[in-house]
């Protein structure tokens, strides 16, 4: 199969230098990697491993010959250059959320509904970290039976703020009066129950994108989630408690069998992940695999994933490389 | 009324120290103060403010004259002591966990259930901090319905494990890579869904603790309690999300008004509490209180409180005080 021209927009953020470290990871089958960026980091030299890159500002024209682009830029630079990416041809895999909710979107995690990639109109999007995390982690029992309701309490780390976010937790760490400047309060030695804008029931950007985003992976409109996302000081891993009512009862260990035929998954009982040590890793690890005391189809399980990595570049490098083994980067769509 | 001779047991531990301070503090009607522990910290020098004070090995000498005991030690030592205790005649108001499920010892958060110290037989149990916290937190829904059902994520302080707990953390930023020697994993940028042993059902000892003491407090068996408790680097102030299911349909502005009228709970919804801000404080803070969109009968809301004080040394000098201006630090029970 031919090779692919591929871009990366949003090269110098936390995100968009894991999926370039993915890409060569993984051997994507490039013929090309450009590293694109807002004019604000035009210039900036990356760091490609043998070799240095240099980022280019973006525009209709460095898209010339691009089969396919990576995002990982906010929203607002998304809405102004998606409509170029579009012209231009490419397959746009997008990290944003500014398009996961379009209809003729599809919003995708591959271990679970890679075939919504057949139905793009040029842009596939990236769901949610948090999301990523929790549908992995339902995948076994998905297999075995209907999730009807889910509430999450998530642990996420300040990656999920890009690499500012990093560089607070390290600054206050080291000066605990340092002022908040990413997060609205301190985050080094506290927990911050607030991810994204609140709305007006009280109901954060972050809460509502888990339970709008799950149900448009599994294609079921009934499922109902509800959630309470937590900044908690720790560099780059997700953790969720997440308790699951199925439709129908399900054994644990059906569960753990269902696990073991997961891609992607790893189950961890001896004793359980912490984030700490799944940084780094592409794994989904999955642990504290119990029944719930009071309901006979209540589950309780704890997970954990890397969030640069899993929650965000590698499941866009995923959605890439499924689509060009599926011949579905074509152009002027 | 006459004042008492206090003596406070493991006052060289983390919860010891602080219930003389709010002993101090709340200028607890002290006749005088003893301080005692296991023979190993026999001897210390403790600082009382104004003065110092020297610990003493508790002995069956030692508590002559003692009217009441607060006990701040761990299960083995509490089960050698407590015997002695009881045959000084002295209140008991003990911190762990040794007593707190048996049926002629109370177990106590003044301001759900102080009656139950009418009934008391010498001992008075404290009950744990995660579950002095929830409790709270529930206490303005508590006065309009019932509770039946909760589903808690805690994020927990390292203050739980006492002044161990809180060097750990602090030698782990220093040193990311020292080794664990009181969590099981390293806590410094981690969290750890483990506090205490795990049952043959993977649920912690922890977790237990809220589910039973619960519905004792309550005095309500049929109360649904399934919780995740886990571990976060925070140093002395505990967290919660919790889920609540209640009996009958209660407006959030119904609980808002009620919040108002429960002593030691403030409503923080300007925008949240975060354990940083309510560390050193006695309140239990509520805030993000919402509806579960999936639930009529279901509500979020997340709470903060330090562990120390109304987690351990607050609620249990509060129920000296309660026994003590009802005239129940009887002796020779």
């Amino acid at each position: 199969m031919e090779k692919v021209n591929v871009a990366v927009l949003g090269a110098t953020g936390a995100v968009g230098r894991t999926m370039i470290r993915i890409l060569q990871e993984r051997r994507f089958p490039m013929r090309s990697l450009k590293l694109l960026a807002s004019p604000h980091s035009a210039g900036k030299v990356i760091d490609l491993g043998a070799k240095t890159g240099i980022v280019e500002e973006f525009s209709p024209a460095a898209l010339k010959d691009v089969d396919l682009v990576f995002g990982a830029v906010d929203n607002d630079l998304v809405e102004e250059y998606a409509p170029l990416i579009q012209r231009s041809g490419a397959l746009f895999v997008d990290n944003s959320s500014a398009f996961r909710l379009e209809e003729d979107v599809p919003l995708v995690i591959p271990e679970i509904n890679a075939r919504d990639i057949r139905w793009h109109h040029g842009i596939v999007a990236n769901p949610n970290c948090a999301t990523i995390l929790a549908m992995m982690a339902l995948s076994p029992i998905l297999k075995l039976t209907r999730v009807k309701r889910m509430i999450v309490s998530t642990y996420q780390a300040v990656s999920g703020a890009g690499m500012k976010g990093m560089d607070e937790l390290e600054r206050q760490i080291r000066d605990p009066s340092a002022a908040p400047e990413v997060f609205p309060f301190p985050i080094a030695f506290n927990v911050i129950p607030q991810i994204g804008d609140f709305d007006e029931n009280g109901i954060s950007a972050e809460e509502w994108k888990m339970q709008n985003e799950g149900r448009r992976i599994l294609h079921d409109e009934a499922l109902q989630v509800s959630c309470t996302c937590v900044r908690v000081p720790v560099y780059r891993c997700h953790s969720e408690s997440i308790y699951v009512e199925t439709e129908t009862e399900v054994s644990l260990d059906a569960i753990r069998q269902a696990a073991e035929e997961c891609p992607g998954l790893v189950l961890n009982e001896a004793p359980y992940p912490t984030p700490k040590e799944c940084t780094d890793s592409d794994a989904v690890v999955i642990g504290r695999l119990r029944r719930d005391e009071a309901c006979p189809h209540g589950l309780h399980l704890w997970c954990c994933c890397d969030q640069l990595r899993k929650g965000a570049a590698t499941n866009a490098v995923q959605i890439g490389e499924w689509a060009w083994q599926n011949g579905l980067l074509k152009k002027g769509v």
